[in-house]
């Protein structure tokens, strides 16, 4: 099944896609290049949405959930690329530690890492899941709705290492963002890997600081195929001392809003695209779709009500908002099924693995799809879709749509790199 | 759809299955250490045979054809796969020069071009076809029964420089396996990479050689696992002065057959095998399933007709026969659609990428099945089948069954990159 891309203005999109695979070997040989330079995330998701007129990232997720999304078919894929990536940081490791999310009774969650449990456990490591949760002392086993079962353990740390009870692993893989801080445990470990590294969780990361870095990696890489950045790069402002509860700083995000309005309008003008701007506005750091909001016109942020002030103060494990990130809007024209759609690229290392369409039929074009009531198709990415078709009309063949797109992810992935190194506190500098 | 294995004695393999499934996370282990000291051939497919008492390599082949069997599936692993290897090789690379066998009328085999095209095109390389063929002089357009076409090229070759016309390749690719002698257009190409290297051809290589590293390999691996090698390694031996036309060295062939009979009567003894032992007898270089014979008795060496002289005499194009290799035969009880079957995998760098059966209505259990009625059937590896599935009864898995072979065949794909370093005539040697 392959998703209705509907909207009148298509051109620039299939234009983009036939630059694309034109110049498939080129953009590959970029991607080798890049990689020789940086160091890919341990993994990866990447929300993108196709306008039509504009293909754009506009969530890269550094501890990707929702692996349970993907087909089976995907999963030797995935497999494959685990063994890449371990054989890079640690080939002779036995043991992978796991550390997920508490919510524990989420079981959807515990579907991707019943699923991130059976990719390591396939690329040859003996698995195990150990909890920041500190109230889980015991060896405790958790129920999922096939019918299996989980074990979830308490940390054991040594001045030195981080582990189980007799279980010492080479690797240290977090699945959880760290949105409610550094935990003490996980730091100073300096003679294991830990991966995605601490700076990588929401404790530390910034969505305005993996943009800028996509910026950059935009800009490269329209440079390489000569077209626009504007149509992969969504543009953004930020604003740092935001209280919505105590209503401060909103003129902050009123002036941004509305220079970033008029920005996207003249780009409108200047592409013949008849559609009103929208900027959207959430939380510089953090997730789970909490903190998100449309805006049409910057005024609408004086008038905020006291439920959105609410909904924009508090994010994810009970985090205040105080950074806020302004970003350019780009509506998505993907159906599926009548709901609107956009597509979700799961990488591993430097490769796609997979994605699915994240779908709710609830939702506008203009609107976050990341919130309770959204769906996931998986069909769409299955088998050997997201490989190049050669010859196909522009628009016409799935495969090229998908490639195309896991073309887009790989970029914010490796924008992801750049926004790591960058961020680094343990980076050494040159003078 | 999974073949039957049929046969009363399946005791020994499922036996192994279970081990091998529970002692994955280590034999995964074992592998990436192997790595780490040695280089994967670029690529390889190995014929497997299972006779339920005993599993193991037949013939391992560094020049692999038939890729077009493989299912649409398996493409994205084969792609991802071929990224890593030329990420390893030459990263920087854009063009690479593909140099298939001469035989092109044959249809089969340039579906099997034709996909080796696809495969690294998709991983990013612009690829392009020279022949080894003197009576191409120009760009000579190739069909396909798809409609589709091939482009094949004369060799330009400079001093130190092998491409065409217009195309420098980083890489040069081979998938013709030297049997007709190492043509001087691909010696001395030292700037570029030649892969596999010439030594790897039938020009160079022997059977025996590579059985000699596999033995190495598999007493390594079932000292891993605690097993006896003799479940996994066919035993054998070699005449290097036979000439079968004149008559010549068949007191060897006899003699060493005989031994090697007595010693498959022992192992069979003490496994309360109730079957009649038999050696395969052929050429210690060349394929195609030219010059094979089944002996039951080394008696029967001494009786050969005029027609089975002539037809061991002479191997693919038309390379005399005086080394020959005498292998202890491994039947094959597998069946497809009641024809004999044996699977065949593939693999790209260290990844296994895909596979199939063999499958031969005519030849019987004892017999070569690569021989002109042979049919493919790619089903069985299909999806994520190589992947285990840990829980299932031993034997009952057609996943469990099919990890299996991809690991004896990636001991076969070690046993052919230890075989390539030792017969490197370019080795540096330490002493």
């Amino acid at each position: 099944m392959v998703p209705h891309l509907i909207t009148a203005l298509t051109g620039p999109i299939n234009e983009l896609e036939q630059r694309i695979l034109e110049s498939m070997p080129a953009i590959e040989r970029w991607f080798r290049l890049e990689w020789m330079e940086h160091t890919p995330p341990f993994y990866s998701s990447v929300d993108v949405r196709n306008a039509g007129f504009k293909l754009a990232p506009v969530d890269t997720n550094l501890f990707p959930g929702g692996f349970n999304n993907l087909t089976e078919e995907m999963l030797p894929l995935a497999v494959q690329a685990a063994m890449a990536a371990i054989e890079k940081i640690c080939p002779e490791a036995k043991n992978l530690l796991l550390i997920p999310e508490k919510h524990t009774r989420n079981t959807f969650y515990l579907m991707n890492v019943q699923r991130l449990v059976q990719i390591f456990h396939q690329a040859g490591l003996n698995v195990r899941l150990g909890t920041l949760d500190d109230t889980i002392q015991e060896p405790t086993t958790l129920n999922l709705p096939d019918g299996s079962t989980l074990a979830v353990e308490p940390l054991l740390r040594t001045k030195r290492r981080l582990g189980l009870k007799d279980f010492d692993p080479c690797t240290i893989l977090l699945n959880n963002d760290l949105s409610a801080g550094l935990p003490q445990v996980l730091e100073g470990l300096h003679e294991q890997y830990l991966l995605p590294p601490l700076h990588a969780g929401w404790a530390v990361r910034r969505k305005s600081n993996h943009f800028q870095a996509y910026e950059e990696v935009a800009k490269k890489f329209a440079k390489l195929l000569g077209m626009d950045p504007w149509l992969i790069n969504p543009m953004f402002a930020k604003c740092g001392q935001v209280n919505f509860a105590e209503g401060a700083g909103i003129d902050c995000l009123q002036s941004n809003a509305d220079a970033l309005l008029s920005k996207i309008r003249r780009k409108y003008k200047e592409y013949g695209i008849q559609e009103k701007p929208f900027v959207i506005v959430k939380a510089d750091a953090g997730t789970y779709g909490m903190g998100i909001m449309t805006v049409r016109d910057a005024k609408d942020l004086t008038e905020l009500n006291r439920k959105t002030r609410n909904k924009m103060s508090v994010i994810k494990d009970g985090q205040e908002v105080t950074e806020v990130i302004i970003q350019e809007g780009v509506p998505t024209y993907e159906r599926v099924n009548d709901g609107v759609a956009e597509p979700v690229v799961y990488m591993i290392d430097r490769y796609v693995v997979g994605g699915f369409y994240r779908v709710h039929a609830e939702r506008g074009i203009d609107e976050n799809l990341n919130a309770p009531g959204a769906s996931f198709v998986p069909l769409a990415f299955a088998e050997s879709n997201h490989l190049p078709k050669p010859g196909a009309k522009p628009g016409a063949s799935a495969p090229n749509r998908f490639y195309m797109y896991g073309v887009i992810a790989r970029l914010a992935m490796l924008a992801g790199s750049y926004e790591l190194e960058a961020t680094d506190p343990d980076a050494e500098t040159y003078d």
